[in-house]
């Protein structure tokens, strides 16, 4: 067990960690971990997001998706403004437990801040691969409205 | 268009990372981002891997999954020693450009090095959250003998 945190196991061997039955989750230097979050329902990946150990604890304990937030710099329990919560249907880990999959139900069905669905709504267009590369749009119309969401917060995407 | 690669645009509003045509992505301070490689077939999650620009490039140009391996230090066509290359369906960014989904058809449908056919193939027991959280296998065999496919090739994954 962690000093901080008995509820995940210590990281004592490859062996334990890849082949064991004890969740011994690596955070990185900032202490977060990757989390690839998709829908239960087809399996269309909605979102890459973060977690520290508190969110990971969070989410096992209540069963809906928390995050850390890095724009925002703290815990972050997805839907906490827009209702847009992400009801936990599995967890599962990798093979050397330093990252996340969620498979989750999603109150109304929309995960990205843009409005659409999924935030990968644009594919790369791979027929025309000239320079500069473009992208084309794989979902054709928001599902919100972010301003009727989220109001004038800022915005989470950095240049 | 960056000075180092005209492939990819410039990130010069958040309105055009978000909404526009151009892949413009976001690299982290370590020059990667994390890539979602998902089964074309059927949607599996099969990897969490990162790519650098070089990386990403490749990828679009061969259409072969290309990453950037973090224990090596290097870049890594995945398959180049196993094999078990991914022949890449689409490509797919998320809206602040800091992510990639790929997703791929394998060669030998094994992606994981340590013989499952996905990297997560564990889940975390939610019905006994009793601390320590324990995980079980919801993959129950080895598709491919990591011995007999890498040799003494050093273990990837660190503790």
């Amino acid at each position: 067990m962690t000093d901080e945190n008995p509820a995940f196991a210590s990281r004592v061997s490859v062996l334990q960690v890849e082949e064991g039955v004890e969740l011994a989750p690596k955070f990185d230097r900032d202490g977060l971990l990757p989390v690839v979050t998709t829908a239960a329902s087809d399996g269309v990946l909605l979102m890459l997001g973060y977690m520290n150990l508190e969110a990971l604890q969070k989410t096992i304990a209540t069963r809906e998706a928390h995050y850390f937030s890095r724009s925002r710099q703290k815990l972050w329990r997805k839907g906490e403004t827009s209702g847009l919560v992400q009801k936990v249907v599995e967890i599962r880990v990798d093979d050397d437990q330093d990252a996340i999959w969620l498979r989750v139900d999603v109150v109304g069905d929309v995960s990205c801040h843009v409005g659409y669905r999924s935030c990968f709504y644009r594919s790369v267009e791979l027929e025309n691969a000239e320079a500069p590369v473009k992208l084309r749009f794989v979902e054709d119309s928001k599902m919100m409205d972010p301003v009727a969401v989220y109001g004038d917060l800022p915005n989470p995407t950095k240049l």
